[in-house]
């Protein structure tokens, strides 16, 4: 069990009906506020007009920034710092999901900088982040985490590159969480957010350090939680109790309290990006893919028992088999729910990615090294893990 | 469900060997520390001298004050605000546990006032805390949470008063949570402040009102960590596994994560305090006692599914059966827990709590109205659960 510091201090409003606390906490942070949004939606479910009202009532400046893209990109990031330079901002308020998020935090830290944006991103450069201006993010889609955590995705088309890093620089000071911003979801995005989610947590549970019991029962419990509650989302898309269940776990599976101290790397989520950079599909229906086949790939005697942990306490798969039919049963288990449950497609052939790309995505995938994760991946592991995804 | 405010920006360090950094977060706050312990167990254990040479390693002016009792009393408070203000105290450093901690709260609150520290506390006149001096805490024994959360609980022995207040001003800027700190707690303290810790979430999880299911597991996975690493701890002082399972969930049990907006009052804990006012015994140990009681007491038809879920969730008893007996069970096997596996008495009459005073402590304990709980409890209530205690 390693050390650990935890140190998580984003203020989170939930649920419904908070949206008044918008402009005092905007406030805090200076009178110019820059609103960066996605392709608009948050102005057909009204969002968009509740958030002006507040900025307007709080005596706030606004301006905006809007068309951030899915996989957001680094040109989105260029434009927005160079309104914060220009507009002398004091605040981003970003409103929508993790793509909007992710892009605020870099047009955060970019706008504090003489440099490109992408010099941060850019592996031979990682130039340091030394500040960024306050960020408060009101999120719209369950997924990704980002409105709790330090991490941030950017792409870059040009370069064929998706590149995260993380900083403590970026994690957003306030964050609004209204399950009923997210009603509107639809079921296929509710799938893929629920996947991301799931992922996020199997890249931390399954892990070779000596770990936290009470850690693994806190993951266990956000997936059944997802388990239980992302199919009720997608037929019900209201139902408050759903929603509500997958925002609160969408933040605490990545916000760095389950980590808590292991150092081992993540393996499903470096193989995934490389499908969102050569092929910009939507990431958690890559990681749907691509994580029973991970699990299938490193099962082994050496690493069965978390596979048994999971079938059973979180698929309540019958404990008495023998140990490597458990493991199995329980990647079966959750294949069937990615596959059947949530309707998500199965495999690489069906979204169209392609055999002859597999080799440079796996270079790229593990271009820092071998990935030292739950069992360590090289090219040919990573390549023989998309073959299986075909 | 309710809306809720997310905020608890207590910083942590969690795991061996993290003194090294007690120097340069007691800097942020100005020079001049007060040191505040118990009994001095701080020095049989080396932690004395270990934050004695911090803090003169970060050239920090060093003032104590010691012998702060368990069921720390108001009196300890005063002391300690005196020489804030007779030494222009900048931060204060709580080693020890929770009632270290918690007088330490009020000290830092004392200090910034000219009125007598028990005016805090007095229901009669509840002065606002409008302000406190920093504090920061190195924990000692896994119990109150004390060192992530906003409360901290008084005793005055002249007026047989024992009260509880909860403010923000209160919560520790940083903690130090070492399990090898721990590893000196006796069985019996450990057999304690474990009650403790399960009595926070049982009284957070047994509650009429509509819930994230996400966090009832997290409760469910807390009880079964403190179920699961007591017991070892108890036999094996220094498995450092067990004492930092128990260590992470006293803070998390009670920080306000899990309550997420419940607004029901606390049924045991009024119950307990006045056990401890009157009598001055052990928190925890007054807890283990009342908790089955108090559950057997509430046990209707309207509550048993909680009950089946606690008992179901917690202990593995087989869900088939018949409700009420599988309620029963899960209360038999939390008795049993308390009484058998923790080997702590099981009742008033053992530890010397005499009937006759069971009116004035049932007056005591709702002298505030009827307990709000998870059902509600006016004095005739309380008494006849005091009663099932002899």
């Amino acid at each position: 069990m390693n050390k650990f510091v935890y140190d998580i201090p984003t203020k989170v409003y939930f649920g419904k009906d908070q949206i008044g606390n918008l402009g005092k906490e905007l406030s805090k942070f200076g009178k110019r506020v820059l609103l960066t949004y996605g392709g608009g939606s948050i102005k057909k479910i009204g969002l968009y007009d509740a958030v002006v009202e507040q900025i307007k009532e709080a005596g706030l400046e606004l301006f905006e920034l809007s068309g951030i893209e899915p996989n957001p990109r680094v040109d989105s990031v260029r434009e927005g710092a160079q309104i914060c330079k220009d507009q002398n901002i004091d605040v981003l308020l970003a409103v929508g999901g993790g793509s909007t998020i992710d892009a605020t935090k870099f047009i955060a830290a970019a706008a504090c900088v003489d440099h490109d944006a992408w010099d941060f991103l850019d592996t031979s450069k990682w130039a340091p982040i030394e500040k960024a201006l306050p960020i408060v993010s009101i999120l719209t889609l369950s997924a990704t985490g980002s409105e709790m955590d330090t991490a941030a995705v950017i792409s870059n088309l040009e370069t064929k590159e998706k590149i995260g890093r993380m900083d403590r620089n970026l994690l957003p000071k306030v964050s609004f969480l209204d399950p009923t911003n997210t009603f509107t979801v639809s079921p296929y995005q509710t799938a893929c957010g629920s996947a991301d989610i799931i992922s996020h947590i199997m890249e931390v549970y399954f892990n070779q350090e000596n770990d936290l019991y009470m850690l693994d029962c806190f993951m266990e419990g956000m997936l059944k939680t997802v388990i239980k509650y992302a199919p009720v989302a997608m037929v019900e898309p209201d139902n408050y109790e759903a929603r509500a269940n997958l925002m609160w776990a969408s933040s605490w599976a990545i916000n760095g309290f389950i980590t808590a101290g292991k150092r081992h790397a993540w393996s499903c989520h470096p193989m995934e990006h490389e499908l969102s950079a050569f092929y910009d599909i939507t990431h958690g229906l890559g990681l749907a893919i691509l994580t029973p086949r991970w699990m299938e790939y490193c099962l082994d005697e050496s690493r069965v028992d978390k596979y048994v942990q999971f079938a059973v306490n979180v698929f309540g798969v019958d404990p008495s088999g023998e140990k490597m039919e458990i493991a199995k049963k329980g990647i079966e288990l959750l294949s069937k729910f990615f596959f059947e449950t949530l309707g998500l497609k199965s495999n690489f052939t069906e979204i169209g990615i392609k055999p002859e790309d597999f080799s440079a995505m796996a270079k790229q995938a593990c271009r820092g090294g071998v990935i030292e994760g739950f069992k360590p991946l090289a090219q040919a592991d990573i390549e023989k893990i998309y073959q299986m995804c075909l």
